[in-house]
């Protein structure tokens, strides 16, 4: 069963256990998905309102456009879990001769890069996602304005939540050059997520 | 139907769409619930660890707190919903005669009351989350540190994305007393909030 499939309560149940999935990787897909559905809602709060019909197109296609990445961040729930338990298997692997220790280390070295890459690429994803968010939060209904600035708040947790799976499974892998290419990515979409959502939520408390 | 025993997939759908709620209340509260959990898993990874027998006791009553928490932000889950629905229904009410433009903006006057305290308890009860988050983080099973950090970023958007569910609920308010109160507590959870949050990560990132 996969795990956007839950209920909130069985989800959460099942998080709070002592299992190490789903985890704080999938949290942060979690997050995507939350912050793509609130901000959706305002988009769709404010088609077909009188005072933003210059707007209106603009927050179809924006609404569209959250959709899409709701039913990619609820996949990423799953695939985060799924890259974990794929260390966890190589880890499990016999160790008992160097051929065996050989092919277990290489196992492990490949499934690190993945579980490093999955929350690369949510990471990535929400950061994506910031700049429609804040367009949609400026120039949508102002009556759901806060709804704008949590969806803000949830995308920063995506985005930092899963860089943060990113560089603790790069503390892992011995590939110089694929750790220092993700870093690299990783100090600069954290740099500038803190900034866009710093501004957004500054702005959106002169509003209230 | 609670809004918790909808599966993640279907919560979703539902915040997205052209409703208000649930809204960014209910989901500062599900991040409030989902903090609770993740925090409580760390817990759970680091009671019966041969390298963590000093804070064992300790854990294992944090893990039953985290526990207390979640169920608490699950029905706050829904408490933010009817909360907004009361005010929904309260300009609903007839305002032809003065009779009925009194009584109606009473209604209006007491329900956004309402619809501010229910969003400032979750904001509270986040908040006095925070410290348990640092100190499980800060001693809990190293492996699981980056989990933590999520779990306070979570947490973070609970209280702050409460906050402004208070603050957007003030502004309909006449009640000069209540306003400052609420305004001055919103004020320094705030500032507080930010703080704590930016200590514990600035701290896990030197331990990755």
């Amino acid at each position: 069963m996969k795990l956007q499939d839950l209920t909130v309560k069985q989800f959460l149940e099942k998080t709070a256990g002592n299992e190490p999935v789903p985890g704080g990787g999938s949290v942060s897909a979690l997050n995507g998905a939350i912050s793509s559905s609130l901000v959706q809602m305002l988009a769709n709060l404010t088609i077909g309102r009188k005072n933003y019909t210059d707007v209106e197109e603009r927050m179809k296609k924006n609404a569209g456009r959250f959709e899409e990445f709701r039913m990619h961040f609820l996949n990423d729930i799953d695939r985060d879990s799924e890259a974990y338990n794929l260390v966890f298997e190589a880890f499990k692997l016999p160790k008992e001769t160097d051929e065996e220790k050989a092919y277990r280390n290489q196992n492990i070295q490949e499934a690190t890069k993945i579980a490093a890459l999955v929350p690369m690429e949510i990471a990535e994803r929400a950061f994506g996602m910031l700049d429609l968010i804040v367009e949609t939060t400026r120039k949508g209904n102002k009556n759901a304005i806060t709804d704008g600035c949590v969806a803000m708040m949830t995308c920063r947790t995506a985005v930092l939540g899963a860089l943060l799976n990113v560089r603790i499974n790069l503390g892992g892998l011995k590939d110089a050059g694929f750790v220092q290419k993700l870093t690299d990515a990783c100090n600069r979409i954290e740099k500038e997520t803190e900034v866009k959502e710093k501004e957004l939520t500054d702005w959106v408390k002169t509003q209230l």
